[in-house]
């Protein structure tokens, strides 16, 4: 279940990703038919999916974040098919949702999530003053 | 100059980097050496660098990530050098500083920083009930 925590947690797809494809006139980008299939899924709580721009990996795409606000780690995946890998992330999500910090236990986390992640970014610290 | 920013620019070093080299016995690994080349150089008003343990984004080190509150894109860059890059980092550094979300002009960024960018996340949105 959810923990109960006041930033939901965000699962931010690159819809603009082309995986080194090239592009089919009438067809979406592979990025785009990744943000489909993950939506095509059944929703989960306490997870927002949102469809960003380029999140900067192009070389290693399709890619998504997944990020809970400033109290949590941000992890960057990659080399995502969307034609395999949506009930995948949506389980990687869901285990990242259940987690205070951002942190899964490394075995318990996808396969392909330990061999592709692309970068991590620790919490924000508080701001003591502004 | 930096601008009057409610969240401080923080330059994450990823001080465990091996960067690929086998250990040494008695010499800092290249990830504690960037952060001992970026601390050597002039202080930077506004930034404030931090050694934090693996970006994750171990194939492709030296990493550092730029970031500076939710209200700005974080980056991660890549394939640094101990010991040539501490300046161009600084600089780059100071440009990303002097935004209010962190999108420097690309053709004004190091043009290592736009060779070697590995990722972006987004600002977070601001969270209207917690």
């Amino acid at each position: 279940m959810p923990q109960d925590h006041p930033h939901p947690v965000e699962l931010l797809v690159c819809t603009s990703c082309r995986a080194g494809q090239p592009v089919t006139e009438g067809q979406p980008v592979p990025g785009a038919a990744l943000h489909a299939a993950l939506m095509a899924q059944e929703p989960m709580d306490g997870v927002k999916i949102t469809a960003v721009e380029c999140l900067s990996n192009c070389a290693r795409g399709c890619t998504v974040a997944l990020r809970g606000g400033p109290a949590r780690w941000t992890y960057v995946y990659g080399n995502l098919s969307e034609a395999t890998d949506a009930a995948m992330v949506h389980q990687g999500a869901a285990q990242y949702r259940d987690t205070a910090d951002g942190l899964v236990p490394w075995r318990e986390r996808p396969v392909h999530f330990r061999k592709n992640c692309i970068a991590r970014i620790p919490p924000i610290p508080e701001v003591d003053h502004v």
